[in-house]
């Protein structure tokens, strides 16, 4: 049996989680956790495996012989940047848990948009019993952009509660159940959707392309009156100025927002205080770093038996 | 043909939306709505049919003959509860639409409790970015109560959301994914239930059930820490005083109520501003009028075809 290398993590995640955790990963070869000063030496020449998020700038030179690149969460753009990448696998992770957080929250904001909630609880804070017109979910189309293993599994979730869901995605997809456009007709995804959920990945072509263009083509007049936007998937594809006056001149009627072009959002962001927009701290969907390791265990073990590793990124698309 | 006598109208509304669903409603018979002050003498004793909510005391002696009842809700405790309530077939009105508002509304509360809504909000309205720790739909029982059509909805959808979803009902039911409980396992339900979704009718049996007794039977410790009540079938179902003071002590972390014992709930009511507590004014699930008219209208083509009628009420438990 060849000696077995530890597995490098370099996961800026919290470090008392990440520490814990391993505690009980990799029993056959450890790890070698970069967030542990100890390891600000070590040496890293021989490592196979690496589980990375925002990896330290250095690392790929410090570690030349990596086999596969395992990504910490869905996203993979912390990683396709990087300047020093060597040219093997990068995986993403595709976990059970992360996806079903990310539907809880994205059906959670549409259902929040659809029923009201803020000006129910505007009206509840004075103490005003008053009913609104109130569409139903089928009356309402929601417009899912990204049609990746989180896109397909919100659009089913959303179809379960009513809504009319359509989506979009880059290239062609035959999804069953769900009208898809692809790359070249966005205008008319847009133009036929009240709620806007982007679940785009990263990459130079989705680079702030949620901007005052898109906002502009959403329809308008629909159930919700004005269209919504919700965005799970990366900050940077969001043109945060745009969207602010968006929202503010009434383009937007509302939106949802985990992710931000900066994050931690500054405090005194103005984004925090506009009317029917709901701000959480990157939390729709983090990841369990117990699952993260198991799944990359799961797949090195996979790879040295001689199988294909699973959600591997294309190179040419960067995700 | 028989001379078809108009449907008699007693619905305590928004008179206008009553008034604009009735111009073309029942072409082939009329109908006399008791909202209009210029029918409040007219002769009402040759009417067969009538649908009601909160009718007027003197109803039923004023309307003698009447064959068949329709409510116009999913509840008939305005009805029943009537003491001039002749000896005829009363029929629920049961609708998709009806029921799949109930199902966003419940689905809405639960997923705005699993999330900590209230938690991040707080946040937000300081600029404060941070996560909290979050468990995923599948660590929380959702018990729900009442498993009649929208219970048994709620259910299937809120499975599909991830939750664990388990249900009490009187009589002994089977349903298909879902462990259920009868009368006796009151106790051993409430055990297993970390948010308890309340759609009983309002019988006898049913008044003011969820009191101080209930509430500290529900799960303490829980995967959200402490149980939560919601409430949206029938306001007398709940002991309000006892309520507030369960959310007050903490045996409660948390409600969402769309009904009361007294509705409108009082604009100082202490409810308002207790913590943790979404209000909405019995708009979980509004009957859309011109549906419910052709739903009358469509019973009544089938009774007089000699088909027996959908949805009536079972006088010996009152749903």
């Amino acid at each position: 049996m060849p000696t077995k290398n530890p597995v490098l993590i370099d996961l800026k995640f919290n470090p008392q989680i990440i520490a814990d955790a391993l505690r009980n990963a990799f029993p056959d070869r450890g790890s070698i956790n970069l967030l542990d000063q100890a390891n600000s030496a070590t040496d890293l020449a021989k490592v196979d495996y690496a589980v990375l998020w925002n990896p330290d700038p250095a690392l790929f030179s410090r570690a030349p012989d990596l086999k596969v690149i395992f990504s910490g969460g869905a996203g993979v753009d912390h990683i396709m940047d990087h300047p020093g990448l060597p040219d093997v696998p990068v995986v993403r992770f595709v976990d059970r848990s992360l996806t079903t957080r990310m539907s809880e929250w994205i059906v959670l904001q549409c259902l929040t948009h659809l029923r009201q909630v803020e000006a129910y609880r505007k009206q509840a804070a004075r103490g005003i019993w008053r009913d609104l017109p109130q569409p139903e979910a089928s009356e309402v189309t929601v417009g899912v952009m990204g049609l990746g293993v989180l896109g397909q599994d919100a659009a089913v979730k959303l179809r379960a509660m009513g809504f009319n869901v359509i989506g979009w995605s880059r290239r062609h997809k035959v999804i069953d159940g769900m009208k898809t456009y692809d790359g070249d007709h966005m205008d008319a995804f847009l133009g036929d959707t009240d709620i806007l959920v982007g679940l785009l990945p990263l990459t130079k072509e989705t680079t702030r392309i949620y901007d005052a263009a898109l906002f502009s083509k959403l329809r308008q007049g629909g159930a919700l009156g004005k269209p919504v936007f919700i965005n799970a998937g990366r900050g940077k594809c969001q043109n945060q100025v745009d969207l602010r006056l968006a929202l503010e001149t009434g383009i937007l009627g509302g939106a949802s927002l985990d992710v931000f072009e900066v994050e931690p959002l500054p405090a005194r962001d103005p984004l925090w205080t506009i009317a029917n927009v709901v701000i959480t701290p990157h939390t729709a969907a983090t990841s369990d770093v117990g699952a993260l390791f198991r799944y990359v265990e799961t797949q090195i073990a996979g790879f040295e038996r001689g199988e294909a590793l699973q959600n591997v990124v294309d190179r040419a698309t960067g995700y």
